[in-house]
């Protein structure tokens, strides 16, 4: 059998590495796989916090596929190709474990693909060791905690599943950490962003979606101040219109979440105003507008995009 | 919570009734969900002994989700919307079980969706009764056995999974009956294909594939004697040249599965007969050529035409 890599989305957050690198560990244990996990990009503050705090060493940063000569992935925590690998066409995809909607997505032949509409990636991968009956390790379970905490901002997202709740206390003490505590200081280590150029800031979360024919760039970044983030609003509109530029973006939509009132601001620019306003029945004014009790990008504000570039 | 419907795809086999019917069982003990298991089509002449023999009533026809004013449906044994309900893009999926590739299948919304490489959708349905601990009635696991026969033409077909074997076991015990014996009786109720005309013939089992900018239609009927369906060429293909017209297949392939040698005979019409020709690798004569060891459309067939058409 060849190696396996095993991998997030590109711009990964810290579910897409955690929950890469535990499903790569538990495919070796369970299923005699020999897999690698790897990386699309480096990792951004929240998750460099995580790595540190539970000793993991950064997976390796791979560039392309065909670089790598496999001929075998595992997707976790995305599907879409225009989120995945370059070369991603070209390898058979061996598997998927995800919690998002299915697009852009095909293959040639049947795989092994998991996918439920729970908080977070690693949710579904923790319950695979538990079916597995696989132990484990203290470093995974703190890994798989975080992408939950992370995706979910600790259990407040509306994407958070029934499920998540007692899963996310099993995690936390098999991680030897208390959820709340731990939850909060790893969240603010990644609303950090006076040190980011805007550039910068526009990429920490992004992602690129195929709508109605448009290719729109939806990138979130989590504060635990709105205004000081729209004091750059110059900065951050001219990073966008570069990004639009080079990318061949129709429109760049920009979530500031506040993680502590659980509400954003909607930053957009682009060829489509008029459907941003339409998906989520706001006025923008100079590009921008608030959305109260919006945290989730794929829950929030996907669907309505998806919905409003439809028409 | 609205009602759900679960089905199996359009020109329904054993397995995709088998699957349906089943999962909706369970979705109903195990989840609480408002499940209905419906289908697409009358079943075949196999699917009808099975039914039959296990004292099970055929589940209710359905002409379009529109007509039905349902908002969620269940897919087992498919996921290609060509393949699904009409109207389907325009319900909410909830969930998929499946053991076929994935394609033209695209959702607003993350769902469950449970696939593996594994020789039926019955499989996947079994697995997931003894994930849940809920025990399996005797009939059900009479069609479900009968699914996994049917799709793996008895534990032959070079679809069967490792684990479809000992799982056939459990479900024949299950069902009180001997697996090779049951087995054997219920394909050949299958292959009585005397009474069917040429147009009913090409319909037993027919999936549509979106192949290259070409919609291929790929059809299959299993028999004991290959020579006694060829006598009737003429006859099946004026039959296969209407479909095409009142359809728009670019091309129509049936394959005439010998189920007693594992065998087939490929039979094509259409505009590319050079791109079947390059898939098999092998010559056409008056429209037909053999292809030894060939049992499985979806491991044998379809990804050699994918990769074919794509050329």
């Amino acid at each position: 059998m060849s190696k396996i890599l095993v991998f997030g989305h590109q711009n990964p957050d810290t579910d897409a590495i955690a929950s890469s690198y535990a499903y790569a560990y538990l495919a070796r244990q369970a299923h005699g796989l020999d897999t690698e996990a790897v990386i699309l990009g480096q990792p951004n503050e929240e998750t460099r916090f995580v790595l540190d705090y539970f000793g993991v060493e950064t997976p390796r940063e791979i560039q392309s596929l065909a670089q790598e000569g496999v001929e075998r992935v595992i997707l976790t925590d995305h599907n879409e190709f225009q989120q995945s690998a370059e070369g991603i066409r070209d390898v058979e995809v061996f598997g998927v474990v995800d919690h998002h909607r299915v697009a852009n997505f095909e293959t040639a032949n049947p795989l092994f693909m998991r996918l439920e509409p729970v908080g977070s990636a690693s949710s579904i991968v923790y319950r695979m060791f538990k079916e597995n009956q696989v132990q484990v390790p203290k470093e995974l379970a703190g890994l798989m905690l975080s992408g939950l905490i992370s995706d979910t901002l600790l259990l407040k997202s509306p994407t958070t599943h029934v499920t998540d709740v007692p899963l996310a206390a099993e995690l936390a003490e098999l991680a030897g950490v208390d959820l709340e505590a731990y939850g909060l200081e790893m969240l603010k280590a990644g609303t950090n962003l006076s040190s980011k150029t805007a550039a910068e800031l526009i990429d920490i979360d992004a992602k690129s979606f195929e709508l109605g024919g448009n290719t729109v760039r939806v990138a979130q970044v989590n504060t635990v101040d709105i205004a000081e983030i729209l004091e750059r609003q110059a900065e951050i509109e001219e990073a966008m219109q570069a990004a639009m530029a080079e990318a061949g973006y129709s429109d760049f939509v920009l979530m500031i979440t506040d993680i502590v009132n659980s509400n954003s601001e909607i930053l957009t620019l682009g060829t489509n105003p008029d459907k941003v306003e339409a998906a989520f029945g706001f006025t923008l004014e100079n590009h921008h507008a608030f959305l109260p009790g919006a945290v989730s990008r794929k829950k929030q504000v996907v669907p309505q995009l998806t919905a409003a570039f439809a028409n």
